[in-house]
């Protein structure tokens, strides 16, 4: 059943934004989707978000008049409160940008800002991998390590709106320095970026591997890591695995921490499928409280590229149904 | 102000069995306090809670039809709902004990069980160093770990009731195992037992330490390395100091993963004072997020001994008010 399209949803990341709308009956329609315009600072992406919100309502035919309220997912450090970020690691210059605030004035609309992990955490477990379920954590292993948790419906956010940076959580204290300031952090040991820069660490040390022959001079990624992994080479093998441990570990806290019914992990790194999920559930089972690891299952995100969209929705509905 | 004393606590330990009465003011009167007869099994410590209660009674004159509704707190893992105990490390034979239903059928009373560490954070939050504050994180660093964590007012409790077990967060991947079948967990790295063990395997390993010549022949104590590390002791000093940077790691993680303005931090190895709290908050002010670590604050416990029982009169004014 669909409804009458009533709320702006918007996905902004470092490189992609995505713009939609949503209805009553939790479908999206008008997708719009470009390149952050990064490069024209704060205000110019605040200005291609509005341009996209036009074109998505006309793209379904609803004016903006009949729009209740937006919601936005951002990276952050973000306070959702007043909607402020402060700060994101691929978008030069945004620093104390007022997000929420300045889409107000530009779209005359009611918006409500949130973590785009938080988001994303929401919209798996309103419409996504963890429906029906009680208590949700969602990590997106990508280019860094997203998270948000889920409690009864509710996203916890903290004092100031920065819960649930799990990626930022440290396992391993005499392991190497994290960006965020810390040591042996989740994200430095299995994100993406940390997968392919060990493996171009150890190549660089001088040992081999048959993922360079495909590479044709261009920097190994973790995907090639990946995909070396699964065709059985030594040395993607041993990468592959040791992140794939990190994140074992990491999830065995977070089974203690939050003892969730379900945990979902998206992002890149998780399309490595079984190649990663094996040797987590390993960890897991091996290192986990039996009574909280019962009651838990570790299962892929559903909504792909989609989850923040979805959670904005849920947002949208909670705030302004 | 003091009102009529309506609730019955309980404060449960391996050691210590509390048990006093509380009022709708936030009073608490005719405490008593026994050695846990743990070598009388579940049963027999079931009756000592039943007996001790009535004498609580009797001590301010207050008639157990008078009373309304008792709240345990009690040694985990504990499954809240149905109020059972599945296996205590310090109480034997404490496997799968049905304590809620069995002190409801004792006493005739509505019965609420929760874990002692949840417990004593409800305490703090309520009635001590948390009063006022939204997020707190409340750890109890003794002869072991534990911990709870109170969001706006309300437990972190999870889908079975073990949420919150921050001392079974691996925070040294590549450390020691935990009992607890883990690696590296803040409680093997930090807790008074792992001071005390730690010590004495460097002792063992041929160290020497000035500490030795008090103890006169008994085995040295947490207390003895904090004594030590105080008086300059400089093996005593570098065991301190390394359980000091696991908890300021532990706390780091804790912070970027619930962003509270309150961190409660109680139990034996807290009398340390200033020797425990400036390298944790050391270590915090090194690797924290800038945003959530400003939000923050680590404060010692302010009631002790009888935070168990002030936890568990927050519960009875919520649940049977």
């Amino acid at each position: 059943m669909s409804d009458k399209p009533r709320y702006l949803l918007v996905d902004l990341g470092g490189t992609q934004v995505r713009v939609a709308l949503g209805d009553s009956a939790g479908d999206i329609s008008g997708r719009q989707e470009e390149r952050t315009r990064v490069w024209d600072g704060p205000n110019g992406v605040i200005s291609q978000i509005a341009r996209m919100a036009r074109d998505a309502c006309a793209a379904v035919g609803a004016p903006l008049s009949d729009i209740s309220c937006l919601v936005i997912g951002a990276p952050g450090p973000l306070d959702p409160t007043p909607g402020i970020v402060f700060g994101a690691p691929n978008m030069p210059g945004w620093d104390e940008v007022h997000l929420a605030d300045d889409l107000r004035s530009a779209l005359d609309l009611p918006v409500f800002a949130l973590n785009d992990a938080n988001a994303a955490a929401l919209g798996e477990y309103s419409f996504g991998a963890g429906r029906g379920h009680k208590v949700l954590v969602y990590l997106t292993v990508s280019t860094g390590i997203g998270a948000g948790v889920v409690l009864d419906g509710r996203l916890i956010e903290g004092v100031t709106g920065m819960a649930g940076e799990i990626g930022h959580m440290t396992i391993d204290r005499h392991g190497p320095p994290c960006p965020c300031g810390s040591i042996g952090c989740l994200e430095v040991l299995a994100s993406g970026t940390s997968i392919a820069r060990r493996f171009r660490d150890r190549l660089a040390e001088g040992e081999t591997s048959a993922v360079t022959e495909w590479l044709e001079g261009r920097e190994p990624t973790a995907a090639d890591v990946s995909r070396g992994a699964r065709e059985g080479d030594p040395l993607a093998t041993a990468v592959f695995a040791d992140a794939a441990e990190a994140l074992g570990f990491g999830l065995t806290n977070v089974i203690h921490i939050f003892n969730p019914d379900i945990i979902v992990v998206g992002g890149g790194v998780a399309r490595a499928g079984r190649l990663l999920f094996d040797p987590v559930e390993d960890i897991i089972a091996q290192r986990t409280m039996e009574i909280p690891q019962r009651a838990v299952r570790v299962v892929p995100a559903e909504l792909g590229d989609d989850a923040g969209l979805f959670g904005a929705l849920a947002v949208a509905l909670e705030r302004c149904g």
